[in-house]
């Protein structure tokens, strides 16, 4: 149930970028203010400009940058891609409980519990992160109130 | 977002004692029939003792059996505490994401989707995992097809 390592780089990418949103920035400076290697950061961020979510530009005075605005990148997405394992889930393919053996029927469930996770992720994006003061906080404190 | 390999073996254990709940059952044979290493099933085993899932009768004619109707356990309680990383969370002190800052206030959306994903599992529990035609199936199914 944990994100894996690719996911919380990539996380912390995006943000990293979404707080430079005004400049293009470099791999080396993500490397150097986060610690984290330049190798691992180079596969997150070439599989983050695969999926459009980051825009990069090659030469003198490129870099890397947001490829939408932080309102339309959305958290539930971003993990639906970055977690090979959501990639590759097998969903049972009856969803007819009553047809299916225990392992069947425990994936089912476990791919319904999924689903929950990945639609509250779809209610906040990268700019609900950045930014206080949003819709989307003050459904959680609500929610946490409530609980 | 994959469940560990410590959560999968206890579910199976878990699964295999609710179809043999007449009887107790050895870890030999658990071992043999699903092809895990009896060292792997000791420490499962073990464990889902500790939480009083199941229940252990050592010596001659000794063996385990579900600590509890399977209709009291419930598939998000086994899981929040299977996964060592959910054990372990940190949830973040203060739930006024306002006064956060982009790392916490993830922490926060993260953490409330994990709950969205453990309230689902907790619709459900072992006798649903073992018996079709229950009321947890129809509400799958239902959502499957409203979804």
């Amino acid at each position: 149930m944990r994100l894996t390592r690719f996911t919380d780089y990539s996380l912390r990418v995006l943000i990293y970028l979404g707080q430079n949103n005004d400049s293009r920035v470099t791999i080396n400076q993500i490397s150097q203010d986060y610690d984290i290697s330049k190798n691992h950061l180079m596969k997150v961020v070439s599989n983050l400009t695969r999926w459009k979510f980051v825009a990069a530009q090659r030469g003198p005075g490129g870099g890397i940058q947001l490829n939408r605005p932080a309102e339309e990148i959305n958290l539930g997405e971003v993990i639906s891609v970055t977690e090979k394992y959501l990639r590759e889930l097998d969903v049972p393919g009856s969803h007819d409980a009553d047809q299916l053996n225990a392992d069947s029927r425990l994936s089912v469930f476990l791919h319904h519990a999924l689903q929950a996770y990945l639609e509250t992720l779809d209610c906040f994006t990268l700019a609900d992160v950045l930014k206080p003061n949003s819709e989307a906080h003050k459904l959680v404190q609500l929610n946490v109130e409530v609980a």
